[in-house]
């Protein structure tokens, strides 16, 4: 293998065998190809992409390089939900107890905050004594008991994905279809799915914004699945404003909480069932929407969906006392309201500005090093099309100080447009793509 | 300076400011910039390019890194000739002592093999003691006392320059535009030229096969240039077949010699009397072409090129004594006459196959650690267009061994066509670029 020679023809348009691709990991995550000529490797993919058979030696390079969690003895289907990120997107917290509460094994893994989005495992360690770094035996274990365990990635699991989306980050290569597709999907087949539901995010606060680029990315997570017998869904939903109403770690848990108990926002609603009913439709548990949403709706009007996500906070170290005293989540000490500078319509409320803002307010990570405050955030109940009056609360702002009180205050102003016009956010949930096409559902 | 967002501005066709070149380049090359982030960078600037800016800003980065030739108390001008490099190509041991014959400073910097092409380092270092690793002192003394210094780029010229064309090299990134009219740009200017002739070859065997390329780089070196005041002129010359008939190091040493005394294959002469022109002109030596070829003629038939070749020689350790006795250089102890396969016209004497062939005889370098037999080779009086009968002789190869002389029989078997096509050799010198545009000259 010379290297430069296979960096040249990707670099022309040319194609690796999957033999090449599969050395040039393999060395790779050996440490024997060096970063740099990965680094230059990558940059040409972002240019040139990947057929379907460099995208398929790629992923198994990297699940090569790790192990996988043996569920060979478990007799029960396993489906996870995967989310490209979003702002205010809590849809896992609840999905991971509510799926598993129906009979379907749950082996979830999630990622921190990147960029302006929040992260799983971030808003999970929100709740007191909460672990997410399971070994895999222990997750084996724990998801063979309750059925369902919401870990982070280990330095078991595919350590070539690791190694080199730590490089893609560092060196702009994030942003590539092929590179994205394999680097979740090695991830998810290490789980030993049956099935896999992913939400790919659409609009302003997604991180691919072309309508085209989110299909194709879908579809190449589609093959991927295929070629491993994980049969993958894609739904394509709105981010182009927040999900639900609340936006910072403890804040989100407090609202995921409330959903499990048949409350929540209508938007936050529709789709985590929507996402759930593909779920057990994969799962092989429900036959229809229909059935799979009236399943959904018993396990959260009983209480059942709610007991398990108990199961799972005890079975992680967590504190569930949580769920019935959520005021035990770590509280903001000062809080404020939002107040609409103008009567009009609210024109947009713009998931990028207020993902960044709670980082500034201290809950997301500048850097890798930041330690995150769970507390902090905003709940905002305006959505774009309301109308409102000058002097209405349209959200809350939870910080650590007066002076953030103000710094939130100013991201609200900028982040929450009020006008005369009439908006048109994006549907929901606007397609739904399988192996068989893209459906478009509004 | 965040990297990642400089190597994504690029990567999606943004420019960069001067200053955050110049940081970039200072901080890569001073160690604090991992080459995995420069790899990243250099990709994208060969899918993207740079602008007149981006380019100068790099190339002034590159200069700050080192240090350069000093010759603010030498009153004459100081030209020195660039090549792209090719096959026979040995104009620069011509030009040299002819040029600074005619009482012009030639501080000349040259490389060693690169790819199929040879290198002036490598045919120097055929003279035995022949020294190429001259300190810039040494230089710098040398040009001032006899006019002329031949040597390799050291530790002291343009570090950041080595440092990323050796990323470069390992990278699949050495073929774009700006970073090749930079590299070049930034050693010569390092020189302190007043003035700079550029051969840029064409067809098959240059790296760089389009002639809008090829004008393209011309250009991009000429703007450089004029940024430092060193008036840039690129003659466009044929590289589809062998310059001259030698090839391979001594045996170009030999052929030089001929031409300084003047002799000389007739191809070799014209072009390089083409460019020794141009470097008169520039140094304001010679008002035209015909008054520079009068004087060259003048130099070479009266011995004085010569006698400056000597000069150059025992100035840099070499024994001058190969100038009237050139068996005195390395000799291959085998040697046999390919002779033509058929009767016809010669259609093509592909220059690409001679220059990987000295290299499979021994006489270039596979990598980097390879010793360089300077004996080995062909001289191949056969061209394009000649009539020739079966059995004719068209070349001598020049061998270690009888196995390697069967291998050089079977590199021309493939490398000399012989038809009954009339073919169509590139001109000579075909274009002339300079500050005022492009001359098409035949």
């Amino acid at each position: 293998m010379i290297v430069p020679r296979l960096i040249e023809r990707k670099r022309n348009g040319g194609r690796l065998e999957p033999g090449e691709i599969n050395e040039l990991v393999i060395a790779f995550s050996d440490g024997e190809v060096p970063d740099y000529q990965m680094a230059a490797f990558l940059m040409a993919v972002y240019y040139r992409g990947l057929d379907r058979s460099e995208m398929n030696a790629l992923m198994d390079a990297m699940l090569e390089s790790g192990k996988r969690l043996d569920f060979s003895h478990l007799a029960k289907p396993r489906v996870d939900k995967h989310s490209t990120g979003g702002v205010g997107d809590k849809t896992s917290l609840i999905l991971a107890p509510l799926i598993a509460s129906l009979g379907v094994a749950v082996p979830m893994m999630s990622g921190r905050g990147l960029g302006h989005t929040g992260g799983t495992l971030d808003k999970l360690e929100s709740i007191p004594g909460f672990r997410t770094t399971l070994s895999l035996e222990e997750t084996e274990r724990q998801v063979e008991k309750i059925g369902c365990a919401m870990i982070g990635q280990t330095e078991e699991i595919v350590p070539a994905d690791r190694k080199l989306y730590a490089l893609r980050d560092a060196t702009a290569t994030v942003e590539a279809i092929p590179l994205i597709a394999s680097s979740i999907m090695s991830k998810k087949i290490s789980e030993s799915l049956t099935g896999l539901v992913l939400d790919i995010k659409r609009g302003s606060g997604s991180f691919m914004p072309e309508l085209d680029q989110e299909i194709a990315l879908a579809n190449a997570m589609i093959e991927l699945g295929d070629a491993h017998d994980c049969p993958v869904v894609a739904l394509l939903t709105a981010m182009d404003r927040p999900l639900g109403y609340a936006c910072g770690n403890a804040l989100e848990i407090v609202e995921s909480l409330d959903v499990l108990k048949g409350e929540g926002p209508p938007d936050l609603v529709d789709v985590t069932m929507a996402l759930g009913a593909e779920m057990l439709m994969l799962a092989g548990i429900a036959k229809s929407t229909k059935d799979a949403n009236a399943m959904m709706i018993d396990a959260m009007t009983s209480g059942r969906a709610l007991a398990k996500f108990r199961e799972i906070i005890r079975a992680q170290g967590g504190d569930d006392s949580v769920i019935d005293n959520p005021e035990r989540l770590p509280q903001a000490p000062h809080k404020a309201y939002f107040l609409a500078p103008a009567s009009g319509i609210v024109q947009r409320v713009e998931p990028r500005e207020i993902g960044y803002g709670v980082i500034a307010l201290g809950g997301g990570r500048r850097n890798m090093e930041d330690t995150v405050d769970p507390s902090v955030g905003f709940v905002i109940t305006a959505k774009p099309g309301a109308r409102v009056t000058k002097g209405d609360a349209l959200a809350t702002i939870h910080a650590r100080s007066e002076s953030d009180l103000e710094l939130g205050q100013s991201i609200l102003a900028k982040a929450i447009e009020i006008g005369q016009g009439s908006p048109s956010p994006l549907p929901l949930v606007s397609h739904r793509v399988t192996a068989k096409g893209v459906e478009t559902l509004n």
